[in-house]
């Protein structure tokens, strides 16, 4: 079983170092005067973003309906940051270069608010570099992780708005799955596997809603430890998915505001 | 099945009424000076009242297992709030009364600890005046409930420190029925009409410990919003269930200072 998932891995490492692919991350700080803005207009980046970025990509995003990027805000002491995370070399080019080379300045047409760009700052990592990292490396078998923005699954029809370990880390597989043609991390067996071995053992959490386009989404923000058990390689597994977490985000609505998380570095449980 | 609820609550109402049976409430108020005791020293509390209550009456309790009380302790602003609960009149005459005539201030002798109380609040009410309160009455199908105290439960051998609805409606019930012998307000059929007319809505809570005896037992506290569907007759069991869930506490060792709740008032959902 463990075997299946190094050799996954190992794979997945060869396929990776070919296609140099990579993830990135921008940040965008802006100015928030009077801290007049709030998670409601986290919604509207989508097409501050859809903007930016070219037609015929655009287009090819509608038809495969992959979404390579993710993409949320945070309110802090008069300002906003907005931090877009890609996971393609594609998506790097084409979501993160024109917000980065071009953008002077955030107009929120619905709202006719204009944000000024006070900095930004870009990052980009390989997956060579991520499995390196987390997965071909010991593992903390704490995870500490911080729901940063509103974060929901669905789940029968339903919104699941607490942090249910089966719908997160099925989320993260995909979305590491989904992200390139080649990989295959997901499958029934190795999610079994992780939720058998993994357990809520801290948390601070609430629920809360996100608003887009006049519906409501209930979800959860906050913070919480998970304890993974057995072999260093479900540890290994586990980091690594929380890592990509990072980049993809986890649960729904991950494109547009929803779902951004934050693995807290720590030494021991 | 509504009906069965409603004649199990008539019936009661009459052993009631000849019974006398009344639930009991002391609120001592104790000097914290610098804040220098905390949560930890709350089961040193269980000894501070075998103490002061008569060893017949402590026997009794031993042999039958019953605790037909509750305690928790409180800590704000340099002051202890220690509140002692009774389910039954017994009870309330044979804990409470020694407490509220006899003890002019708590001796933690395992500390070497003594604490001058500042004040006493008795109340009493019959289980007649908590069922036309709460039961015969239009309640709301919103229920507000914070959890006081480090809250959890036991369920197959495990610990579950988040606030699980089949556990806590089945702990208030089986805690409703075993403070009197007549009761029997627990059935598999009503607490699972409940368990699935009920959802959790809204949540703030954490994980914490409880400290007891050198082991360190994990739950929860914080605050949740239940929504009850279905008829008025489910709706005002819950409510019920909760209000007496204020006196007996709910989950384990309620006896020592687990599992103490209140619920808010609130005007609609």
């Amino acid at each position: 079983m463990m075997e299946k998932f190094v050799e996954i891995c190992y794979y997945r490492k060869d396929v990776i170092i070919y296609e140099v692919d990579m993830l990135g991350k921008l940040e965008i700080m802006l100015e928030n005067e009077d801290n007049r803005l709030n998670y409601n207009i986290s919604s509207l980046f989508q097409g501050v973003l859809m903007e930016s970025i070219s037609a015929p990509y655009a287009d090819n995003l509608h038809k495969t309906g992959l979404k390579p990027y993710s993409q949320y805000l945070e309110f802090e002491n008069n300002l906003i940051k907005w931090t877009i995370h890609t996971m393609t070399e594609e998506a790097k080019n084409q979501v993160i270069n024109p917000l980065l080379n071009n953008m002077q300045d955030v107009n929120l047409k619905q709202k006719n608010i204009t944000l000024k760009v006070l900095e930004k700052k870009v990052s980009i990592k390989t997956y060579e570099q991520l499995l390196n990292e987390k997965y071909f490396f010991q593992g903390n078998p704490y995870l500490d992780v911080t729901f940063i923005t509103p974060t929901a699954f669905k789940s029968q029809g339903k919104y699941v708005f607490y942090p249910d370990l089966k719908l997160i880390f099925q989320s993260l597989m995909n979305k590491f799955d989904n992200s390139s043609a080649n990989s295959s991390i997901y499958s029934e067996e190795a999610l079994e596997h992780l939720i058998e071995n993994s357990d809520i053992t801290r948390y601070r959490l609430k629920s809360t809603v996100f608003h887009m386009e006049g519906i409501v989404i209930p979800s959860f923000m906050g913070r919480i430890t998970i304890k993974i058990r057995g072999p260093q390689a479900m540890v290994n597994l586990a980091n690594l998915l929380f890592a990509y977490g990072e980049y993809s985000g986890v649960g729904i609505k991950s494109a547009i505001g929803m779902g951004g998380l934050r693995v807290n570095e720590r030494s021991t449980k």
